[in-house]
């Protein structure tokens, strides 16, 4: 039996096994295409790339457009490709890539971005496809480990929106990938139901199990199988620099504060952590600091999250996907499976980003923003206020329903010329994705500023003091003093900000490529 | 037996009872004080306006000064009169009137809002009391209909934040309030766990019940007890006028819609509503309208409710608050006690409030901005972007969480010399408290925009053509024509912005009057 027939169980379905090209017989330009997949793991790669090679070979480019609904951004050689080919109209909700961040930012790739739990369920409640005739998606690719006896889906590396794709979509072809071990046994999923129907999502602990290791799935819905050995492309993982280890270091201080004054339990409570640089500086930062029986529930596992499980620390995480990268992260997985594997549950999107188990267990959320403001929101989205880069993701998921909401990122950033130019900390957002009512503590490089219980301009004072770069210590005083005296004084006063120079600092950036300005008194204009 | 002695069950508590002028001992200047209420309902009235009495008498004015933690707003005539006599120095979550507006504004109290289930949370959990010496509130005033036999307690027309005042606070002043019936049995209350041991909230109809009609409280915390015979000051009914019916009326025909397209069950999904004219119109559209067995799931309850009662079409209700108008609603609500109390949970504001319901059930959320701009960014709190109304409140708590998340207001608002000089649908907000992320759907008295799938450009047009009042179209999309080209002629366009003009309609209201501006070529510098 080969490795294919040993994976789909479901022998009835054995008959709809094809090759890869045959499945570009169910492609027509303008679909709704439906995927599996969240960051770069567990999305489709053979039939998305045999697509790409059909437009390119035959000259389609900008003919054959699709509009693409996964549960996140997915690996380069799909998504970035289809967009350097010209392939995606629409693309919701998140995106990683040079060619499709072009697209969109030249304005033709038209992209939406949402909170990633309200993209799942909004996409199983039939908005994304209210105005198609059908109400539904056209077609939906989807990589699996395996098929049960009853056709029930087994994912592999993330669950991404899985069960929304199923509710929305009658016409799926499957991507068993056979080229890496199944991960059977390390999902927990279900078929959610839809309001006021919904279930109860009864996650009492990060590792909680309140569903079946498989989705179930009418195998009539299922058109075609094919056999892929493609692997995740996994970021690489990222270099940890002095400006993440202060950062890091300003927040495992902090735990241990609030640890001691009684308001957080030794092991902490389960932590959500980003992606980058300064999200692997903590992580490393935990492996080697005091807390024991950590647990993790987020939305993205990488590879610092091994260190973790290795240093004896973590007890259990929970994910939507476990993205490591290609050539370290998955080979050492693989290769210590018994290690990991019982201790990390992967769920669908619309239940690892639920604000219900996210507030019940009292995550911690720690995410990186572009920048944030002196009153604390956030730009998590599109740099200087228009260009897009990735999207929200699920830091809104985590930030308004833990327990503790933590931003953190660089104090400036340099330009080409200046190698502070940028701070990432401003009198106004430009672009605000996160708002002051979402964020208990900011943290850069500099230090940690602890808002809660603090007023607009007590924050603006505290965030002044903590956080601020030194090279802009004096311009952001400046601003909050004659903005505060400005308001005050004509009774409009709550949180100062003068409408007419608030984005001095952005227009100096862009005529003179540095955010230094001399003064406040007249802005410059464009 | 005193109807006094009747309400307290406790017997060993009635050795406690005195005079509320013996009260005022307990206070000193400076304390943290925890009150009960939400909205003018349900707060403590007989020691706050006997200790502002004595504030005056004295000419303690600036010199007794108080910090505030309560559920929401309360009765004017107790917070509102505490800022006239300056006796507030810090205020959270939300308030109400012209006084304390002005002291805030003014630079003099020092507010904060958050999401309102934030607040409540964050209260329990020490967040706001972390910087004091016991950690904990000092005070606590809670008005009460009944104590039992144990000491519980049983609210009145609200529950607000009692449950975490009691995790905080070990000195506690009752008022029982004997002036109006007990509304002993409406309530759904227990003690809050904290994460990661916090419970699961199984509501999973708008009246499901998970815990007792009254809150355990030990009663060695009660310092005081003092009869009050002072009824809430609930708000008059606000008159619904022709743009409220409109707003309301392209409601109506949505939810319509939405059930023909099978999006929406029949009898609707559980409806939050929020305050004031419009929600009034709304309420009074679904009186008259198609749908049967509708529920609400709110965290105030109105006048209009009772209509909705009245009308055969409501079968329940759960809110934080049962806030009646003193003359009207609250005579009818006791003289039809029978009619209506079976049918309302009035819960905690944690509860009332928290997204694991809010979104299990798929609420429609419905809540009134200051204005929101063409990508449907939203300012609930902050006229002209610096000056503070009220707060804000608990509309994020439903429109992040809610199955369609809508939000209306009018199409423009009359200046002292214009009608409608001002455009409450404007380019960017100048203060921001509801991301693009968060709203499905904006009205205004000229139509409907439903935002479900649009990625920004394709928002604001929807919104410049359906919500935009007529004096302003031109102005509306001349911004949108050329921030467009400009932005994406640099390749930064998805979601155009100029941000050296982009304030300029807000800078011409200052200036001149009005927000119509004649031209966006060059900004007005004020």
């Amino acid at each position: 039996m080969s490795e294919l027939e040993t994976r789909v169980r479901c022998k009835s379905l054995l008959k709809k096994v094809m090759k890869v090209e045959e499945t570009l017989q169910f492609f027509k330009p303008g679909m709704n295409l439906g995927w599996s997949g969240f960051t770069p793991a567990g999305y489709p790669k053979a039939v998305p790339i045999a697509l790409a090679d059909y437009v390119e070979a035959n000259g389609l480019q900008g003919k054959w457009k699709f509009n693409l609904f996964i549960g996140a951004s997915v690996g380069a050689e799909t998504e970035d490709r289809w967009a350097s080919l010209d392939m995606i109209d629409r693309r919701w909700p998140y995106q990683t890539g040079k060619n499709i961040a072009k697209g969109i930012n030249e304005g033709r790739i038209r992209m939406g971005d949402k909170h990633l739990s309200l993209f799942a369920q909004d996409l199983g409640y039939g908005f994304y496809t209210k105005d198609t005739e059908s109400g539904k998606l056209d077609l939906a690719i989807i990589e699996v480990s395996a098929i049960t006896e009853d056709g029930g889906l087994v994912p592999t590396s993330s669950c991404g929106v899985i069960p929304e794709i199923l509710q929305v979509c009658d016409r799926i072809i499957i991507e068993v990938n056979t080229g890496q071990p199944s991960f059977e046994g390390m999902h927990d999923l279900f078929t959610p139901g839809t309001p006021p129907n919904r279930q109860v999502f009864n996650i009492t602990k990060a590792d909680s199990r309140i569903g079946k290791t498989y989705i179930d799935c009418d195998p009539e819905k299922i058109i075609a199988i094919v056999e892929s050995k493609h692997l995740d492309k996994g970021r690489a993982f990222t270099d940890i620099d002095e400006t993440s280890e202060a950062i890091a270091g300003h927040i495992i201080q902090f735990f241990s504060d609030e640890v001691k004054a009684g308001r957080l339990p030794k092991n902490l409570l389960p932590l959500q952590s980003g992606v980058g640089s300064i999200a692997n500086a903590v992580v490393g930062g935990l492996a080697k600091g005091p807390f024991e029986h950590l647990t993790v529930f987020t939305e993205v596992l990488q590879d610092t999250m091994l260190d973790l499980f290795d240093s004896g620390k973590l007890d259990a995480a929970s994910s939507c996907s476990l993205s490591l990268s290609e050539k370290e992260g998955f080979p050492r997985f693989f290769a210590n499976w018994d290690k990991y594997a019982d201790k990390i549950v992967l769920r669908p999107l619309s239940v690892s980003n639920a604000p219900e188990p996210i507030r019940r267990l009292g995550c911690i959320a720690m995410n990186t923003p572009v920048e944030f403001d002196m009153y604390a929101h956030a730009n998590s989205t599109l740099v200087g206020g228009t260009r897009m880069i990735n999207g929200l993701g699920g830091s809104g998921d985590f930030l308004r329903n833990g327990f503790l909401k933590i931003m953190h990122c660089p104090s400036a950033r340099p330009t080409k010329t200046d190698p502070t130019g940028i701070t990432c900390v401003v009198p106004k957002a430009p672009h605000i994705d996160h708002t002051e009512h979402d964020l208990d503590v900011v943290v850069t490089d500099q230090g940690l500023a602890d808002l809660r219980g603090l007023a607009p301009k007590e924050r603006a004072q505290t965030i002044i003091n903590k956080c601020v770069h030194p090279d802009y210590k004096d311009i952001m005083q400046e601003y909050l003093d004659i903005s505060t005296k400005i308001c005050i004084a004509k009774g409009i006063g709550h949180e100062p900000q003068l409408f007419d120079r608030c984005f001095k600092m952005q227009m100096n950036l862009a005529k003179n490529g540095t955010m230094k300005i001399d003064n406040w008194d007249v802005p410059e204009i464009v």
